[in-house]
């Protein structure tokens, strides 16, 4: 299974004047950790610079489950769920310490991502062996 | 029916590096429409300032259709097309000009969204008069 | 003398939880302006993503005077005042209305930009005729 | 002397499509490692959403020295420069390896700040023990 975590403190910017996280900011520790995850997969971002070949986001799902406050220590835990020929689907989940070693979860988010090529825009085909870390 | 539509033109800020718009700029487009819905339903951002009743966003689904670039005038159409007791449901469109009087739907959103009473945090009830403008 | 204003609602996504406008949002809404002067001085945006001749800014002074707040109303005022060889600069004012007509200058900005042809990243000269946009 | 350094990694939210850094999201670089530099000081992000107590850009000026690109890991070192009765002056250097143990410096900034008391917005007087940290 291909699964990796990161952590993000919540800045001013990550919030509104709810005075809770903007439910955009989340997108931004999403993206950080799907990069993680490719990077996993053997497409980290500095290299994604020089190939050109991008994962485009083609759809979002995200439940906001509990506010994220200023301060607040976000772990995104990414996850390869799903490997098709010309997409893969990672699922997020986004938790915070809630005292006592607890974690309480705050978010959770499915991404689609298809490889393109820019600046042609061609779709890429998944490479084949990441068909093999998912679970049967 | 409640419907309203506002009009975007795509920014440096709204585009990424593989040339495009950002998938998290879309949701700021999004907002800006549920804004104006919210608006057209009488809560206007202006009066929230006061109220510190807030619309918070409880999920969002987003599919992204067709790249987006800078200099596009992206239109947004949001209805509203659930009410229930704590939480309304809007539909977005996302369209741009395509020459010739046509339209190309570059992507198409859904939120739930429930108002909350901040700084406390409580939910509130939707206004009954609402539910009138579902069509049955 | 080239001038113009651009009128920008205070979304959420623009404040932060000290309950006002983050001092980065400013440089949204300064960039806005940005872009519809240099389209008054013929680059617009949309045929930069053609040219791939992009204004990149080089320097940025603001100073935040008075908090906005979530839906104020804010008048971006762009003035071009200065042109040299390589690099133009621009002062941006930023106004919300106070009531009764009175205006209230929330924040001043200036902007020192170089026009750079991607991806080379190549200087090009300024174009002749914007010299004869600055008053002497 | 009161400094601090941060590290940061490019995501494609803090590019745009001239293939760069947008001049934007290098405010949120120095955003963190000036909290990083507060939290030095003993007002961490965590304790302010307590006290809200908040520290309040008044003025930013920043230099962009080079671009910078996707994937690249940026240091931003945040020091305490100045302390007057009720603001203070950081600056920040932001740098990138640039192979064989180099650095490059990419862009350069100062902020002033002041002490703000929300919800009322008072300002409130720098600690008296923060004089201390400015070399004579």
């Amino acid at each position: 299974m291909k699964q990796i975590s990161i952590s993000e403190t919540v800045m001013f910017y990550d919030t509104d004047c709810g005075g809770v996280v903007s439910n955009i900011a989340y997108l931004r520790f999403v993206e950080r950790a799907r990069s993680a995850l490719f990077g996993e997969l053997g497409m980290d971002v500095e290299s994604m610079n020089e190939s050109q070949l991008f994962p485009a986001v083609i759809r979002t799902e995200i439940d906001y489950l509990f506010p994220a406050r200023l301060g607040n220590v976000i772990e995104v835990t990414a996850t390869l769920v799903g490997v098709q020929k010309v997409r893969v689907t990672c699922e997020f989940s986004l938790v915070i310490a809630a005292g006592a070693g607890d974690e309480k979860q705050i978010a959770k988010a499915k991404q689609i991502v298809a490889l393109v090529q820019m600046p042609s825009g061609k779709p890429r085909r998944t490479p084949e062996e990441w068909g093999s870390y998912i679970e049967e």
